[in-house]
């Protein structure tokens, strides 16, 4: 049994030797298949699990913003891609990483790419988004007048330095079996051809964490931008593209009420540690977490029937089958699976190893570019 | 129209003028019903605001933790209630707050109150949690046997200073009419008075901003704890406890894409700044906010059929009328007012005023307890 005694207050746990596993598999991947690794960084948003990335061969990397940007640029990180609609209103910010670092912006509009031309003062590199299926953001890949402006556009400014395209399937994430994640990559897959073929020389870009995680080719394609899977969740395990022994992440909560006439007990860990993002039961009821016990290792479910069925500020609610309702006591501790690592990881703003140490993580107001 | 040309990427706006009206009026409510106003600081979070509730003759204040009531308490606020089950893995904290401002805590079990007074160094007010009807903590109204216990308990150690019962009538949050918060109240209101009947000399504080906000009597409630109302949101909006032009809060957010074909606009904007808190439309579907213009002092919605339909991490999918689609340019700002303004500001960790000010908001992580 490992001793969690020091616990006081929600604590976001984070297994070193799972995540550190989780991206050696992907870097192998990566390296078997001759693909550029460049894993995003919005979901550990930490300088040390960035080291365990360093440490698996891995040397660029995505991230959602311009401040985490700077935050990884300023801990050494040269070579950084903006998984985000380019934002003229950070020109500034822009132009202060392009100063540094290789920067990899991403368009999507062609009179944004003229008017980023005329504003740049360093180079940068350009992908223009796809959209291949998400409905996010993006071009259609039959627009095929929008990509083609869009495209030279980029290539009329010599700061613009175009690599190729850009997409993320994340369709994937409504995926309940590997077979549905598996259509999802030949549907991607069709439109990496078309564009390729279409315009020889530029460079395919594709990230999201089930594809990545369960096919293992990946033809025509270029660079794998996954991020998730450094921790996984419940989210991803509901997709198939991990198993609960591969997440790497828990909320260790202490348990403050038990309400034995409703089969509750109400943890100290709410919707400011794990966020609102939830999961379906069987009967349509939502719920944001599941309950797990450390073992050999790793973490593991408690037998089915017990969930978090309610979360408000700082509170949640464990409705528990009556064998591990009568096994929780008040002071002691719950450990709870995230649904969505990303955004629990983003509330908790800092992780703590297994035995207490901290690991540092990007402060929520990183400080502005000089 | 107001310049916010500063702004560059997603912006908490917090309106002063707003926010001091909605506080102000709470306090002249409290003042002429003889009832103590005791606001909840999870809310704004904030010394500034804080400051606020001071300059309306507010000096006792509710939070949802202890690291909240530390960042308080060094702020000079020396009166607050923590307003959460007692954690006693946090005996640490709670001696070091006892021993410096008259620290209120919750309590809803005989033996965690037996433990509290073996631990406690400090005296400290204890409150005894009552489920006045939302089910998520406290001892049933009815269940007389547990509520004798733990008033007991509470009243046998010489640190434990029993104050009385407090409640938060939380369902009130499912109302759609001023009626049906009438209702939720009458319920409470029978609650308190015959607890305080049963229990002579203890006090009862209670709890919830649509009650606080839209009834006008609160015979036996000696202490008030609503916190949203210094803001508002599109929830108390939908409960009927508030106006759009109540709300003190918005979200600006940078337009980086549009999607014609499916007449949709993407914001930067997404679930690590307003949360994934949402409301339903008619259809059931979901929506996370709603876009408004700024006009005459307030936020006014723009014309109906315009919402925020999806969020991921950083981005807000915008589903728009043509009319609105027209007018929204990459480039411009949309104003988002937020479904639930008590999260969103806890994502945000900070305000800025409409002229760009910085008003303060406690960090993420605030020190531990010497």
């Amino acid at each position: 049994m490992m001793d969690f005694s020091w616990i006081e207050t929600p604590t976001l746990l984070l297994d070193e030797r799972i995540c550190r596993r989780n991206i050696q598999r992907m870097a192998e991947k990566a390296r078997k298949e001759r693909i550029r690794l460049r894993p995003h960084f919005k979901t550990p948003q930490s300088l040390q699990v960035g080291q365990w990335f360093r440490d698996a061969g891995v040397h660029c990397a995505t991230v959602s913003s311009l401040q985490m940007a700077r935050y990884f640029a300023d801990g050494g990180w040269s070579c950084l891609t903006v998984a985000f609609p380019v934002n003229l209103r950070e020109i500034r910010s822009i132009n202060e990483l392009a100063s540094r670092i290789r920067l990899g912006l991403t368009l999507e509009d062609a009179a944004v790419a003229r008017r980023l031309g005329e504003l740049l003062l360093h180079p940068v590199d350009i992908w223009v988004k796809i959209d291949i299926g998400n409905h996010r953001t993006g071009l259609r890949p039959n627009d095929t007048a929008a990509i083609r402006e869009t495209v030279k556009a980029a290539e009329q400014h010599p700061l613009l330095q175009l690599k190729g395209f850009l997409s993320h399937a994340g369709q994937s994430y409504q995926a309940r079996s590997q077979q549905e994640i598996a259509h999802v990559h030949e549907q991607s897959l069709s439109v990496v051809q078309a564009l390729k073929q279409a315009f020889p020389g530029l460079q395919y870009s594709l990230g999201d964490t089930p594809t990545a995680s369960v096919m293992s080719q990946f033809p025509s394609v270029d660079e794998l931008r996954p991020g998730n899977f450094a921790f996984y969740d419940l989210m991803q395990w509901q997709t198939g593209a991990c198993t609960i022994a591969d997440i790497a992440l828990a909320l260790a909560c202490p348990i403050v009420a038990r309400h034995p006439e409703r089969r509750e007990v109400v943890l100290y860990g709410g919707a400011v540690h794990l966020s609102k993002d939830r999961l379906l039961l069987p009967d349509g009821s939502s719920y944001f977490g599941l309950p797990a016990r450390r073992l050999e290792g790793k973490w593991e479910l408690f037998p089915k029937g017990s969930y978090l069925s309610r979360l408000s500020q700082e509170h949640g609610i464990l409705s528990c089958t009556p064998e591990l309702f009568a096994e929780l006591e008040i002071g002691s501790l719950v450990h709870i699976l995230p649904v969505h690592s990303c955004l629990t990881a983003n509330l908790m703003k800092g992780y703590r190893g297994l035995g207490g140490e901290y690991l540092d993580m990007m402060p929520a107001t990183y400080p502005e570019a000089r």
